[in-house]
């Protein structure tokens, strides 16, 4: 256990999360008893961060199994895997859970949802130890004194354990190279400058913050080393589905010729499409611009274009840092591997 | 007089202010009767646009003529003159005010009182006609249905007028083009979330506001036919000193091959610069970033690299609309003919 506190956890009474909408002031944590209340808690970003919402999601289907039927699971599932549209990682968390249902279908209500427990824990467990891997690959590629360019939030409070590319961040830190993290602020909800700023000051790792806009002119001020970002679905051709702004990003390193790298665990591939143009981007309500601390920054009824995520062509990609190791291009190929183990 | 509300007027109580901080939501004025007071509403953003900022300096001179002896003014003109670094104009008007100190030094305090007023009103007048012929040879680069991509607020109280570019976007709106702009927020201080919707709210001009740093998911997505901006200073090879963000953006613009053009009346163009390199950048308060709405958002005491503009590569630029016509590449040729007259 190497959070900071304890983002997901299951408890005797249900679910526990932590309410990551209200950092960095109140650290306050919720606890779910009812399957519906995860799903809404997805939805309004209570939890959030591809893997976080998949191991939620699949401790979700552990309550579901308490309420229901066995015969009215499939259907919750399928709910909660609609919980949010973009990352892939719920969806495969559903699929692992669904194929436990299969697995067990003659056995009693009371194993069935007991492999259904050990199959959440498992997801989790394997999440912390694929973050370890993946902050260990990624390490490498560190340079002994680093200023590394990262977006959105991508820790310890987004997955299990030490996050993908913050967590590589930190993982660098820990192991003495000199690091220095910028750190996008991620407009509209501030993930950067809410959460990857209190991960960061929690390890003691050098920061900045910068506003999005101004990532390119920052590389040509300063030398950045890399930029690292995580995602949320990988296409079979290596196209990225991240927070947005991770595109605008992307070109801006490109410009520069700094390395763009992806931290990305297996869940995160999408072994079903071909390329980004298919992944279903979520477009959310127009308040996450409008207003920040309750209160209106523009006037009233404002039409406003709030896509969640965005798709960073593969060419823009130099690396993909995995749990099995560094993958290059072409990704047809080397994303293909991954698949096959 | 084409302004929803006029942002600058000189009274006879002295010049009033347009308090373009408490928009859109509170329509407040100041009437500031002390050049010390006019150099604050200048630091603070109470004014601000290049053009905007110029006048007011220039209404500032005449009242510092007021209150100090003609052997204090030029001390008083260069004080005026710093009040902000990045954008020429400011600088430009305050050479125009020593010009007239220059010529008029053998007269009386009175009759030299009277020919800096002169002059300031001659500075203002001059602006709103420039507005109009920026927005009428702009004009005729908009086509009859156009999606334009604009960032910050270089509207009408950005200046005397119409403004620069988002001038030319309201100007195409009123002769009967059908144009939809896109406006960047434009963080850290929201001008185009706050300034930008308001004004084109006042004028009827349908548009959608975005986050900065989803324009090139943007321009992936939907039909953007050319990105507006306006300038604080321009160097004789073309490169341009604008908002923080205007380079990313000129970056996703040149991704998808979306023509990129600099409104800019001459004031902004410093003879005296052969690079982008030359130009100061200005750099503010952290806490334009680590709050909003006087609410912190990051974690206390977060380290912030808050640099006011950036600086996009002359390559970049489609060409320059100015009061004198489109300037096109190469830009040393052009920018100095039309410096020459």
């Amino acid at each position: 256990m190497t959070q900071p506190f304890r983002s997901i956890e299951w408890t005797d009474h249900g679910l526990r999360l932590l309410d990551q909408r209200k950092l960095p002031h109140v650290t306050e944590y919720v606890t779910l008893s009812d399957y519906k209340q995860v799903i809404e808690a997805i939805k309004n970003m209570t939890v959030r961060g591809a893997p976080a919402i998949a191991i939620s999601g699949a401790f979700a289907v552990c309550l579901a199994a308490k309420e229901l039927s066995l015969e009215a699971l499939p259907h919750a599932i399928h709910e909660i895997g609609e919980a949010r549209p973009t990352a892939v990682n719920l969806r495969w968390a559903m699929e692992s859970m669904c194929e436990v249902l299969e697995y067990f279908r003659t056995k009693s209500k009371n194993e069935i949802s007991f492999a259904l427990l050990e199959k959440a824990h498992e997801i989790y467990d394997t999440d912390v130890q694929t973050n370890l891997a993946i902050a260990k690959n990624g390490f490498k590629l560190v340079p002994e004194t680093a200023s590394i360019l990262h977006h959105c939030n991508t820790g310890s409070i987004a997955t299990a354990d030490y996050g993908t590319a913050l967590g590589i961040i930190r993982y660098a830190h820990e192991q003495g190279r000199r690091v220095h993290a910028y750190l996008d602020e991620t407009r509209p909800r501030l993930q950067g400058a809410s959460l990857s700023t209190y991960e960061l000051q929690a390890f003691g790792v050098p920061h900045t913050l910068i506003v999005d806009s101004a990532s390119g002119f920052l590389m040509k001020r300063r030398k950045i080393d890399m930029v690292l970002v995580g995602c949320d679905r990988v296409a079979l051709n290596g196209d990225v589905a991240n927070k947005i702004g991770t595109y605008n990003l992307a070109l801006a390193a490109k410009a520069h010729a700094v390395p763009f790298y992806v931290a990305c665990s297996s869940p995160s591939l999408d072994p079903n499409i071909v390329s980004g143009n298919e992944i279903p981007i979520e477009e959310r309500a127009a308040e996450e611009i409008t207003t920040v601390n309750q209160k209106l920054v523009t006037p009233e009824g404002v039409h406003v274009w709030n896509p969640a995520f965005d798709v960073t062509p593969h060419e823009l990609v130099t690396g993909f840092i995995t749990e099995k190791g560094l993958l290059s291009p072409p990704y047809g190929k080397s994303l293909m591997s991954l698949l096959k183990g």
